[in-house]
C-alpha cells in the first residue's frame, strides 16, 4: 500500500514535468476548432467595454465562460500549483477543477494539497475523481472527500485509452454507468461527467442523459494526450510494449470541436468545453458550436510554470482579450449571443458531425 | 488636441511606410478569388479591341471597372499620393478614394492634402469618413467636408477589427446603422459603405438595404490587413497585449470573394470589390461574383512607391490587359457579359457560401 | 510580306526548340486525367495479346487509339519532324497531325515541308490551319492547300489565349464559327475542330454541333501551354508587358479530363484527347471519360529529339503497352469496352463536372 | 522444364529477400483504412481482459481474427519461414496460408518445404493455386496437392497486374471464372478467392457470387505492391520495358478499405481484408468495414526476418494488443460487435466507396 501511494506521488509529478512541455500534444489530430470561422459583423451595435461574458454554470456565475481545468493535488507541488491558479479563479471569476482525489483518499494526509478556499472562498471549486476509483467508494466516503475541500461539484473523469496503456492501469471498466447513476442520484452535489482528452460522443452522451446526468467536461482530443503522457513514462521505464501501445494510440479520440457538436442537441444543462483550448478565439469557437464554457489544463499550467503568477495572469488577460474581440466582432453582446453568432464550419469538421 | 493631431499624422506616415512593404497582408487566408476559374472560350465571337470594360458607378462612367481605393490624406506624403494616383484615375478613367478625412475635420488646416480636382475634374471622387467619426458629425459638417474636395460620394468606413488592435482605438460601436441611415438620407451625395480589410457579411448587407444603403465596398480578407497594419505598430510600441490580440486577429474576416457573393444577391446598385485585388484576373472574377468594379489599395501604393508615376501606370496597364483578355477568353464583350461568364468554384468558396 | 514569312519561319524553329524543354508545361494546373482512376479487375476474361486496340476515326482504323498531334511545317526541321513521325505513325497506325498551313499558303515554296504522303500512305494525316487564317481563305484555297498534302481531313485550331499574348497576334476572333459552319458544309474532307492547349468547353462544343461539327480535338490543359511558349517569346524579346500577361494567363484552360467530360454527352463522332497526354494510362483514362482517341504532340517531340527515331519508338512502345495493360486489367476487351469500364473519379474533377 | 523449375525456385528467393525491405510497397496509394476513424467510448461497460477476439472462420475457430497470409514455398528458406511462421500461428491461433503450390506440382520433391502440419496439427491451413495454373490442373489433381499438406482450404490467387510485369508472365487470363467454379463445386475443401495486392471489386465479387464463392481475400492495395516486387527484378534483369510498365502500374489497385468496403454487402461468409494491415488499429478498422479478419504477409515476414521468432511474436504481440485496445475503446466486447462500432469515413474513402 505504500509502495502504492508514493507510486501516485510519483506518477503526480511526472505528470507535472511532462506536462510543462509540448511533448504530450497530439500529433496529427486537432480540436477541429480551427474550422470555426465567425463571419465578421462589420457593424456591431456594441461597446466593447460592455459585453457581457458572464455565465452561470453550476449554479454560480462567473465572470468569463472559463474553467481552469482538473490537474493536480497530492504532493508539495500540486498544492502550490492548486493554489496559485485557485487565486487567480477567483480573482477571475473563473471555475476551478481540483485533480484526482484519488491520492487524498489513499493518504488522507495530502488532503491539504487539495485545499484551496482559503484562496478561493467563492470561487466556483471542482471536485474530481475517476470512474473506476468512485465505484469502489461509498457516496458516503465521496461525499466526505468533497466536504473536506467544500467543493461545489464533483467531476467524475473517464480515461479508458490512458489506463490501457499505463503500466499497471485499470483494466476493468465495468459498472461505470451505474456509479455515476448513483451519484448523480444519492451525493448533496452535482455531478459533472468528464473525459480527460479523448472526447465524449453522442453515444456516450445519450447514455449519460438516460441516467439523469445533466453536466458534461467533453475533454476532447487535440490538446493534451494523456495517452502520450504515459508514453512518455513508458519510455522512461523501457516498457517497449506499454510504449508500442501508447504510440499507436497517441491520437486517439474524438476532436473537441466534434464533441462539442455532438453534445450540443443533447439537452445538458452544462457543457465544458475543455480539451486543446489554447486561445479566446477557442473559448469563442467552443461556445459557437454549443459549449456553457471552456476548460483549459495544461496551457495554463505552461503559463505558470513559465512565467509564475504573472505569466499565468498575462495568459488569461491575453484568453479574454480575443474572447470580448470575437465576441465584438461576431456582434454577440453576451455569451448567449455568441452561441448563436453566424459561422461557417471547415469541410473535416462537418464530416465528422455529418457522420457521427 | 495637438496631441491628437500629431498622433494622427504620425500614424498616417506609419501606414505608407508600413504598407509600403508586404508584412501586412494576410498570412493564411486568401481572397478566396483564385478559386473563381472561368471556363475558357475557345471560339469568342470578338475583336480584342472592341471590348467595352466601361461601367455606370454612382452615375459617373468608368473606362474600366476600377477603383483606386481609399488610403491617405493630411500629411504633404499623403498629398503627393494622394495627386499622383488621383491624376493616373482621371487619365484612366478609373474611380478615385481619398483617405479617411477625419484629419482634415481635426484639423482644417490638411484640407489641402485631400484635394485632387484640380487633376481629376471629371474623375468619380470619393470622401471617407469612420462611421464612428461620422456619428459624431452633424449631416451639415459631413457636406461641408465633401463640398470642400468635390466629392461625387462618401465612403463610410468600418473597421471595428482594427480599433480594437489600436491602442487608443474606438471602443463604442454603437449607433452605426443609425449614423448611417441619417446619411444616407439627408446627405447631399450618395453613400458607400465600405469596410477595411474585414469583408461585409450578408446579415450586414442585408442591415444595410434595410436603411436604403445601395452602395457597398468589401473591402474583404486575403489582402491588406489593418490589424496586422496595427500589430506592427504595437510592436514598434512594445505593447504587448496589443500586439498579441494583432496576432489573433491577424487573418479575422470574411474572404473578399466570399464578401461579393453574399451581397450579390441583395440588391445593392453598386458592389465594389476592394481587398487583395491584385491582377486583372482578380478584377475579372470579382465581377463574375457580381460585383460592379473592384477596389485596389495597397497594390497601386506600392507599384508608386517602387516606380513613381511610370511605375503605377504599368501596373494599371497589366490590370486592364489582363482584364481584357479574360474578357475575351471568355467570350465577354462587356463587363454585363461578364458577370454571367461561365465559371467553376473551388470547394473552399463554396463551403463559405453555401453556409454564410 | 518577306518579313512576314521569316518571321513565321523563326517562330516556328523557335516552338521547336522551346517544345524539346520543360519550360512550356502548366504550371499548377494538371490535365486532371490523373483524378480517373480504373477499378481494379482481378478476373479478366481476357487473353493479353488478344485485345483490340483499333478504333475508327474520320473513316479510317487506327490500329491504337493515337493520334500523334499537328506540331509543324515550313522550315527544314519542320519537313524532318513530321517525316520521321508520319513514317512512325505509317507502321504503328496512328494517325498523324501536320502543324499549321500558314506557312505553306504564304510561302508556297515550303510545301514540301508538309509531304509526308511518301512516308504515310495509307496513314490518317490531318491537314491544320488556324480559324482565323482560314477566314481569310476562299474554301477553294483551302481545298487546294489540302488536296497538295492529300490530307484526309483539316484541323481548323482555335488559340486565342496564345495569340494574345504573342506580340502582333491576332486580336480580331470574329466569325470564327461561321468560318466553320462554311468550311464544314463546302470542304471535301471533314473538318476536326480543335483547340491548341486551353480546351474546349461544354458551350463551345454547343455551339460547333450546331453548325455541323462533328468533330473535335479538346488540346486542353495540363500538358503544353501554348501561352507559355509565347511568353517565353516574349521574355526572350524583353517584351516586358507581354511577358506579364503571359505568366498570368500561363495556366489559363480547361483541364483536358474537364474538357472530354464535357464534351462526351454532345454527340460528337469523333473526340480526340489531347494536352498532357503523357502515357498508355492517360491515353485510357481519356477514353473511359468518353474520348475516341489521345492526341500526343509535345511528349512525341521530345522522344524523337532526345532519342531519335528510337527513341520515338520506344516511347509510344510504352503507351500501347500501358494502354493494353489498363485494358486488361479493367477488363476491357476493346477500346468501346474501356469507355464503360468502371472508374472513380477525385473530387476535384466531379468539382469541374458538376459545375460546367 | 529443368530451367523452368530453377527459374520458380529463383523467383521465390528474389521474392523473401526484397520483400524483407520496403522497396516493394505502394508508394502513392494507401489502404485507406487510416480514413477509418473510430468514435471513442469514454464509457465501455467492459472489463480489457474480458474481450472476446476470437472468430470462426472456414469451419475453424480463431482465438483473434489473423490470418498469416499466402507467401512462400518451394525452397529450403521457404520451408523455414513455413515453419517459423505456422508455428506460431498454431500457439497464436491464427489462421495461416501457405505459398503458391506451383513448385510444389513442378517439382513434387519440394512439397517437403510445403508441410507445416507437423508444427500446426489444429490451426486452419490454408493451401494456395494461381487461378491460371489451377485451370491447367484436373480437381483431382488439386486435391491431390491439398491432401499433401493437410489444408483445411484452398486459396486461388487472382494476380493479372504482376504477370503482366513480370518477364514471360501469363497473358491468357480466360476461364478463370470457369475454373473457380469448378473447384467450387467439384473441391474437397472450400475455396477462397484472393487477390494479391490489387484488391477485389464489388463487379468481381458479383461475378464470384454467382457460382457460388463464399470466401474471399481482397488483397488491396497500399502494403506490398506485386507490380513493385516484379518492376525491381526487371531492374535487375536490366528490361527496360517491363520496368517501365511496372512504374506506371507501381500503384495500380483498389485500396483494401475500399475492397473491403464493396464487398461487405454481397453475402460472403468470410472476407479476409489483406493488404497493407500494419497494426492492430488497421485490423479493427478493416473489420469495422465489414471483413471478418485480417491478413497480414509482408509485415510478418518482415518481422521475422528482422528478428527471428522472437521479433515475430512481438509483431504480433503488438497487434493483439492494439486490436484489444480498439475494441474497448470503441465499446466492442467482441468481433461482432466491433463491426458495428460507431466510425466516421474520410472523405477520400468515401468518395470511393460511393462511387464504385
Ligand atoms: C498535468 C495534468 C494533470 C491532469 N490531471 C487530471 C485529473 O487528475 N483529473 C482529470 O479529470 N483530468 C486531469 N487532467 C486532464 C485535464 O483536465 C484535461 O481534460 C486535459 O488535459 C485536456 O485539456 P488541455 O488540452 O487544456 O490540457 C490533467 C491534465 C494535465 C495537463
Ligand atoms: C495605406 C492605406 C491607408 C488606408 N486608409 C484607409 C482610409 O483612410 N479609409 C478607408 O476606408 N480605407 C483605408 N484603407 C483601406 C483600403 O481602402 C482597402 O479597403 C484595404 O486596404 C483593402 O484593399 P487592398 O488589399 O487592395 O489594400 C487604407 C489602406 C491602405 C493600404
Ligand atoms: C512544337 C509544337 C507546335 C505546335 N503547332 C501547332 C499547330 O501548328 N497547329 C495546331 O493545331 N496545334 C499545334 N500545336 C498544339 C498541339 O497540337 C497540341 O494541341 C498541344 O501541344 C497540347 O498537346 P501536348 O500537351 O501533347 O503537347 C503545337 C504543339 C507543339 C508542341
Ligand atoms: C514474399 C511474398 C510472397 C507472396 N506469395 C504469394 C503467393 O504465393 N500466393 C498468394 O496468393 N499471395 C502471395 N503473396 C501476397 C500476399 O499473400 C498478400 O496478398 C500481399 O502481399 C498483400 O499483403 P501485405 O501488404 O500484408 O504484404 C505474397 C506476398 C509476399 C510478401
Amino acid at each position: 500500500m505504500s509502495e502504492t501511494r508514493s507510486t501516485i506521488g510519483q506518477r503526480k509529478a511526472d505528470h507535472l514535468a511532462l506536462c510543462a512541455t509540448d511533448e504530450v500534444a497530439f500529433r496529427n489530430k486537432t480540436t477541429l476548432l480551427e474550422q470555426v470561422r465567425f463571419v465578421h459583423d462589420a457593424l456591431p451595435d456594441l461597446h466593447a467595454d460592455a459585453l457581457d461574458t458572464s455565465v452561470v454554470i453550476l449554479g454560480k456565475r462567473l465572470r468569463a465562460p472559463i474553467v481552469i481545468a482538473a490537474m493536480t493535488g497530492g504532493t508539495e507541488e500540486a498544492a502550490r500549483v492548486n493554489r496559485e491558479l485557485a487565486r487567480i479563479a477567483e480573482e477571475r471569476g473563473y471555475g476551478f477543477g481540483l485533480g484526482s482525489q484519488r491520492a487524498m483518499h489513499v493518504r488522507t494526509e495530502t488532503a491539504g494539497t487539495y485545499e484551496v478556499r482559503e484562496v478561493a472562498p467563492t470561487t466556483l471549486v471542482l471536485g474530481n475523481l475517476g470512474v473506476v476509483q468512485a465505484r469502489a467508494m461509498s457516496t458516503n466516503e465521496v461525499d466526505d472527500l468533497l466536504g473536506k475541500i467544500a467543493a461545489d461539484a464533483l467531476c467524475i473523469h473517464l480515461n479508458p485509452a490512458m489506463e490501457l496503456v499505463q503500466p499497471g492501469g485499470d483494466r476493468d471498466f465495468t459498472g461505470g454507468l451505474d456509479t455515476i447513476a448513483r451519484l448523480v442520484r444519492d451525493l448533496r452535489v452535482p455531478v459533472v461527467v468528464k473525459e480527460t482528452g479523448c472526447g465524449i460522443s453522442g453515444s456516450v452522451g445519450t447514455r449519460l442523459r438516460s441516467v439523469g446526468v445533466t453536466h458534461v467536461d467533453t475533454s476532447g482530443a487535440g490538446g493534451t494526450s494523456w495517452v502520450a503522457v504515459e508514453t512518455k513514462r513508458a519510455e522512461a521505464a523501457h516498457d517497449a510494449p506499454a510504449r508500442a501501445l501508447g504510440e499507436a494510440l497517441w491520437d486517439w479520440g474524438i476532436p473537441t470541436a466534434v464533441s462539442v457538436g455532438m453534445l450540443a442537441p443533447l439537452g445538458f444543462e452544462t457543457i465544458v468545453a475543455t480539451g486543446g483550448i489554447m486561445t479566446g478565439l477557442d473559448v469563442a469557437r467552443a461556445i459557437a458550436l454549443g459549449a456553457s464554457a471552456a476548460g483549459i489544463a495544461r496551457p495554463a499550467l505552461k503559463a505558470l510554470t513559465a512565467g509564475g503568477r504573472d505569466g499565468a495572469l498575462a495568459f488569461f488577460d491575453a484568453v479574454e482579450r480575443e474572447l470580448r474581440a470575437a465576441m465584438l466582432l461576431s456582434g454577440s453582446a453576451n455569451v448567449a449571443a455568441l452561441r448563436k453568432a453566424p459561422r461557417v464550419l471547415g469541410s473535416e469538421l462537418r464530416t465528422w458531425l455529418d457522420q457521427a
